[in-house]
């Protein structure tokens, strides 16, 4: 008889560990928000209801869906490839920007301001077929690592993100990336890491250029800026690519302040929420003085709302899916 | 017994009917083409078959998907917004483009060049919202007559190539419009009209700017081309916005030669097609002469290699959907 109780109890808590669709989330007020307004958004007839074909969801990704200190893990992505490409290029040993990044010296490139990441990307990301680029970011994205926590960057995404991403999907929801970094970077990984289609990543692009090579049309990666898709370019990346207004949207940075504004300002139910990077023990602590990810302006605009704002620390279980929660 | 023979060959007639899947199509060589391409990519383990997050489809508008004589419709709109907005500019009626938009006069307006339509497009779909210009295009659309035909332009869309849309779309393609025309003026009406969504409408698109009017977010249409989606930018939107190379194309002009010569670019299967014009006594008659739509370099290539081509006369029951067939 006892045994039985046993079971049954240790039966009952799986079937309530399999209900829950969000178990990296602790239990309170962010969760709450969250599942109550899917719940609604799922029931027919109620004041909440959001029709299927309206159930856009966008999530920035830099320190939204993955992490981003001590920088943006594409830079990294650039000065491995400034490293790989430097034997054909002695002269950059003693030029900038490329000297620093071959140092790896973050100071020194910081030094060579916008117009010396410019220099990098056309470098790097420029001059060849989209093809070939998603070749050199799967190989990079399936072996590089990061330098303090030695996980591979693709294992820096947030279990909690994860889970929200899969329980949007589950309801009917569209979910989007809209990034300020790479959308051709983002696209070569985001499907296998997120489920996320390369159709579904908006992201910063260059211009491109149809090229026949040997009778076979290629596209060619160019260095002019087509989309600048950060801060005000977020909810333009967003109507030129969807032409709806999302419904849900998670940012984490005042880069993601007009995005959220975007979002908020429909007519209809709508659901928009920060990360704050408030754990400095299992990812990183910062938001106004940072220097990547600053949180500020956008933080005010959130308290002053009542924008959902979710404390990394205490309202995730889990960072990264190889923890142990 | 003999009435019991009728019922059955009538009851055998009408289950064939509902087999058709594309029964505004005649019976020959191209309407087997596609339905052989859509069985072969939907029977797995075969020669053709096409995994289903690679069955994309893209369709030109003007010319392939409805009418485009004796000018692309939207120049139709144009006009009628400019006529519409005359009170406010007495100075338009003595002030080229203007004047000859305003008298209806297409030869005049051909006259005054790029610049002119630049000029037109400008003062017609610029300095306004994203949701004011949605408003107008809407209206239009639903009251503007073509001047010879006298149907709503909405009806001049071709009946077999909705069929092709569905048929795609039951059998898990995802379709996409890829268009010359512009992105915002063909989604106003595309869900309603191709049951295809916004986010799956691709076309030539003007710079947005995001602004705060009284603290509410707005999007600006701006007269500065972001992307000319004819041509060889049609890879390009095809690229940007999808990611993906499309495995079926169709077109009927010379602006769309690009897009097909991509579609047949890609390893696995792909049908690519183009919809000739032949039938002036329905539809319009024209090719390699034509000022609108013309359809000449396509068409050698389309016969060097052997991509399908539609006799519009020969291969269509039926043009128009409100049309008996």
């Amino acid at each position: 008889m006892c045994i039985l109780l046993v079971l049954l109890w240790l039966c009952s808590q799986a079937c309530l560990a399999a209900q829950d669709p969000l178990p990296s989330w602790n239990d309170g007020q962010v969760k709450q928000q969250i599942v109550t307004f899917v719940t609604k958004a799922t029931t027919e007839a109620g004041s909440g209801y959001i029709a299927p074909d309206r159930r856009i969801a966008v999530f920035d990704n830099d320190g939204t869906l993955w992490a981003e200190q001590p920088i943006y893990f594409q830079v990294f992505f650039v000065l491995d490839q400034v490293k790989a490409q430097a034997p054909q290029h002695p002269e950059w040993k003693t030029t900038e920007p490329f000297k620093s990044a071959l140092a790896g010296d973050l100071k020194g490139l910081a030094a060579s301001g916008e117009q010396g990441v410019a220099q990098l990307m056309a470098a790097t990301h420029a001059g060849m077929t989209t093809d070939e680029f998603a070749r050199r970011v799967s190989l990079w994205a399936s072996s590089a690592r990061h330098p303090t926590t030695h996980r591979m960057f693709t294992e820096m995404v947030y279990q909690p993100m994860l889970e929200l991403l899969h329980y949007l999907r589950d309801n009917g929801f569209k979910t989007y990336i809209v990034t300020g970094g790479g959308q051709d970077f983002v696209r070569a990984w985001a499907q296998a890491v997120y489920g996320v289609p390369p159709e579904q990543v908006i992201g910063s692009e260059g211009e491109l250029k149809f090229e026949l090579r040997d009778g076979q049309p290629v596209l060619m990666k160019q260095a002019k800026v087509a989309l600048l898709d950060d801060g005000p370019g977020k909810p333009v990346g967003i109507e030129r690519f969807i032409g709806r207004k999302p419904v849900f949207a998670f940012g984490n940075s005042d880069g993601d302040q007009q995005m959220l504004e975007w979002t908020a300002s429909g007519d209809g139910a709508h659901l928009v929420g920060l990360v704050h990077h408030t754990d400095a023990a299992r990812e990183w602590s910062y938001d106004r003085d940072s220097r990547v990810g600053k949180l500020d302006k956008a933080w005010d605009e959130a308290a002053a709302k009542g924008w959902t704002v979710v404390d990394m620390k205490q309202d995730w279980k889990q960072i990264y899916p190889s923890e142990k929660p």
